[in-house]
């Protein structure tokens, strides 16, 4: 099924599905797979922090962190200094950017799955994994634009009400962008799926649902009496 | 400070604290990182899932999955076709398993914190990173062992009470074992740490906390209705 749609940040139709590749389509459970964007969108935006993956010394390396997404494109950011920020500008002195070739995961556990046997037992889950190479972002107003989606992805609303980057901290930040092509999402869903010799064995079957809780907010101590929790916080 | 433990596993006294490496020691805020071996079994036996990355084809690729401690060996399993537990046995025909390179990482997001200026926005998070050559385990009592480790990891005293692996089901998994050598933990906690001069700042400033809820049971549909949900569910 191609349609078009138009994502936020280009003018540029899309179909309403990312294009399998060989790495994107399961070697098994190829039912639980799905490339539809705004599955993937969802998976993504749900998700505190993501798993990035990347290739050091010849070894894998995977290191959890913030991200953003905007449209069509994933923020990721930390300090300039930091490995992976480091290994995709490597290419300094007017050279192109090389890039770092990564693999992004989300992953939401949303309920354990008791079967009847200790083969059948599982997970509920939604995952996403994106794979592509990262680049640094350049452009001033593109990089002041993922902080603010970095911020707004964890609190929606908050970038707005704290006090924006300065220039000092914008230099201290780096930003990689990785754009959304090579993605699939994966998910199970569902009650076990028990061996029909097994189904008059006596123990208990079913799912055990998870969710995320949010306690109430902790004011800093040094935060003035006057100011109370926003009504944006989650939660509330 | 080396005192001496034994291990669930073996007799061997160790250390209470793992070796950094080069590959353990962060770059930055190295006094978020730790190598006491309680701390990292603590944040290894609260996860569902890990997300576990290797090399393939000299791209990353990370992958969410169960897993489970066992001293100090983690398991991981899938279908012998899957990916890398195909990889990790490649070599066949008598040649030594090679094994497979992996990283694996596992994050628990405890509260997200709100600082007054967008810079010092954080999140407050318990992560371990597992450096290792993975190998498939051969061992049919080992392997046993850790099927029922991977059961009980997700939810303890299951094992004993659901129906065992037979040998057709034992032949179509693959386990995968990975030492607790080269390993850290990292964590952030407390408040945020705005600037001087952004203390008078209307904007609210603290943690808000999260944390993992159950929802009722849900049994399945065909489940004898004289089966009580167990005791041993978290939630309960």
């Amino acid at each position: 099924m191609q349609t078009t749609r138009t994502t936020t940040d280009t003018d540029t139709p899309e179909s309403a599905a990312y294009t399998p590749t060989d790495r994107t389509v399961p070697t098994r459970s190829r039912d639980r797979a799905s490339y539809d964007r705004e599955t993937v969108h969802a998976v993504l935006d749900e998700a505190y922090v993501c798993h990035l993956g990347f290739v050091r010394d010849g070894a894998p390396v995977v290191l959890p962190t913030l991200f953003a997404r905007v449209g069509e494109r994933l923020y990721v950011h930390g300090s300039t200094g930091s490995r992976p920020l480091r290994m995709a500008g490597d290419a300094q002195d007017g050279a192109a950017d090389p890039g770092i070739q990564v693999c992004l995961t989300v992953t939401h556990v949303d309920g354990l799955v008791l079967a009847r046997s200790a083969f059948h037992h599982s997970i509920n889950y939604r995952s996403v994994v994106v794979h592509g190479t990262a680049h640094q972002v350049t452009d001033p107003e593109e990089k002041r634009a993922a902080l603010d989606a970095l911020v707004d992805h964890v609190v929606p609303g908050r970038a707005a009400d704290s006090r924006p980057a300065n220039a000092k901290e914008l230099a201290a930040t780096a930003v990689l962008r990785l754009d959304l092509n090579e993605v699939s999402a994966k998910a199970r869903t569902g009650g076990p799926h028990d061996e029909p010799e097994d189904m008059g064995l006596p123990h208990w079957a079913g799912v055990l649902p998870l969710r995320r809780g949010y306690d109430a907010p902790l004011p800093s101590a040094d935060l003035a009496q006057d100011i109370a929790a926003p009504d944006y916080l989650p939660g509330l």
